[in-house]
């Protein structure tokens, strides 16, 4: 296509999918550099079997096909941007990227914990008696269901979560003073299975299509307060963005990369050892208010995609064309890796200085994040874009504070 | 109508919604007696306007309309199936009950833990060296998000779920040796909000569409190993079972009743004591293989629909028709008003006899569990009936067992 090389972050080797509007409705297109492809007019053009499967403004229809037809469509669309003779029927279907939407009716959400870097530190600031990392954690991913209804796309403004924190021997209600983010990759899942069918680790491939960028948001103040015994709530269920481009899973093909070596035996449903490694090679970057404050490497990850989706189905749970599981906070070893406000301010004893003499330990109403990530280039690998996940915090309406002694 | 009289627990002061099917596809019906009245037939004929918000199979569409529509057409329905003058066109509209599906596509499910007796019950068993409750469960209705996409109709066989479990220093990994129920009173929404609309204490009845009775299943081995820090993940996320009548909670309105004293002061978000109660006068019972087991009585939890309504949603968070909450196990102060098979049993240590000499600590493939729920008659109130959910326990594939040294 004109203008889009060979070495370009959104060139024919990524193709993510997503869903935009210009005045009308939402349409699904794939994007190629700075375009957008409409896809069912596209498909209504050359390949009208696959048209039914996006015409709806949610890739859901889709999803719901085996992985043999998202390949497909895939092989399709690259052989449509690809071939001179084509250039009269596809370059008028290319237009530029309108109005980002949700470009998939979110099923369940599932949220892991995945990184041993950010589960460790967490565990320092929110269990200081307690061993840093809970004993389960290396036998299996460690996740729990998120409010599937608040995830949002990217650009959604985040109004402060309101609730209750203690405070000394008081429990005080209002708006939260520890408003926080989690940079995380999320994975798109597609190719329902029934109840008591898990999927295997080999065949993880079949059932993961995409994957995106996703802030979970955080109140870490109501969070400490809720959390025990039944895990996160009101702390995370107001807002979770993710980033407008779903990159299909094949084109990061490239980017396999082995996890982390295990310190302990595994399960065998989790024994990924004569597997094609799942690690992925995504460099995430966290900007805020126009600054880069951290660089989470999500090679580090302990555990990968392919064993949180074991994990999550071994129980016999079925999936569902549009089910969201995101990897938990990425976090590396350094200081400047870390995926949160919360370990890069150390709890707010380190506040992260920005230009202007600036200084932040949690967000601020007005305050801008920005989530990038991309596969970097490497020998025989032109970049590749996942895009970014943006928000901005809005004040919440006006109610409390209230304290209330206990 | 014909053998409804007025003090039959389906009579028109109940008028359930569920979703029936004989040999095509579910339609909506209300339930009068023992028969079905079809409700898209029913509406074109005598309310066409509301026609569009019944011709799906799931009450979606009506619970997408604001409350006054939901009561509008209750008021409807109620004077068709009393109005002798319609008899000619109403009689050919009952149909006998057919097979029962899901009768609402679910949102997000989140489950609570509201009955006092049941936490500090599971909170001895789990945590004996801790505090029976959480400091914080007098100060606000804990809860959590559950899986949506394994929700269930009464009737569904029940999988044994396939997990991890720590036993002594080593992890196991096979079939739950430990399968539980949770008898609740699940709460089916509508009339969405937008995001940072919080649901008031005094609005709640705008949002509650219906009650249903929840079965929610619970693998207590992989719970008790997986939970630290995020909560209960596959060891509820295999199934959870529904009852497939949905009572208008307007038919609830004689079951009202006043909650226990609250002993601590509560946020002024969850302070109801200047408003109608929310408690429901609902007794459940539990029965295992033919033989009643408990009693559990619904006016001893401690947080009401409507506290867990106005908690959901404090943080901004939006809620969407079809979104269904759970009360969490409901037990009652008295050993035989248990709703978990945990506290029935002591853990295990004081299996429940059932007749035949036969004893269970917790379920056994082939167990069958039904649990039944009624509004009791009063006087001035005749019985009202809320059907049961039931389930039996199947054995699943064979996989494992097989265990890993820590």
């Amino acid at each position: 296509m004109p203008g889009v090389g060979a070495g370009h972050p959104y060139g024919v080797h990524n193709l993510p999918y997503g869903a935009v509007s210009y005045a009308g409705a939402p349409r699904l297109v794939v994007r190629i550099g700075d375009q957008a492809l409409d896809l069912a007019a596209a498909c209504a053009r050359l390949a009208p079997d696959l048209a039914p499967l996006v015409s709806e403004p949610v890739l859901n229809p889709l999803l719901a096909a085996p992985a043999r037809t998202w390949r497909r469509l895939r092989a399709a669309v690259r052989s449509w941007l690809t071939d001179d003779s084509l250039r009269p029927v596809v370059e008028p279907l290319l237009r530029p990227i309108g109005q980002t939407h949700l470009p998939f009716a979110v099923g369940d959400y599932v949220d892991f914990y995945a990184s041993e870097h950010h589960a460790s530190a967490i565990g320092r600031i929110f269990r200081p008696n307690s061993p840093p990392l809970p004993e389960n954690w290396k036998h299996l991913p460690i996740g729990y269901h998120g409010r599937s209804g608040t995830v949002v796309v990217s650009g959604t403004p985040v109004a402060r979560p309101h609730g209750q924190r203690r405070v000394g021997d008081a429990v005080e209600v209002g708006p939260s003073l520890r408003l926080d983010i989690e940079a995380e990759v999320g994975f798109v899942l597609g190719a329902a299975t029934r109840l008591g069918e898990p999927v295997a680790l080999a065949d993880a491939a079949e059932h993961v299509f995409g994957v995106c960028l996703v802030n979970d948001w955080s109140a870490r103040d109501l969070q400490a307060w809720e959390y025990v015994p039944l895990g996160p709530f009101l702390g995370k269920s107001f807002a979770t963005s993710v980033s407008p481009w779903v990159v299909p899973l094949d084109a990061l093909d490239s980017a396999r990369t082995p996890p982390p070596a295990r310190d302990v035996p595994l399960a065998s449903y989790l024994d990924d050892t004569a597997l094609p490694p799942w690690g992925l090679d995504i460099a995430l970057e966290i900007e805020l208010n126009g600054t880069v404050v951290s660089h989470p490497p999500f090679p580090a990850m302990y555990w990968t995609a392919a064993q949180m989706l074991a994990h999550l189905t071994v129980n016999g749970a079925s999936i569902r064309p549009g089910d969201l599981f995101a990897s938990g906070t990425v976090s590396g070893p350094e200081p400047d890796q870390a995926g949160s406000l919360m370990e890069l301010s150390r709890a707010g004893r380190s506040p992260i200085e920005l230009p202007g003499g600036l200084t932040r330990s949690f967000l601020e109403d007005g305050d801008e994040v920005v989530i990038r990530g991309r596969v970097p280039a490497a020998p025989g690998r032109p970049e590749l874009a996942l895009g970014e996940v943006t928000g901005v915090v809005v004040a919440s309406p006006p109610r409390g504070p209230e304290r209330i002694q206990t």
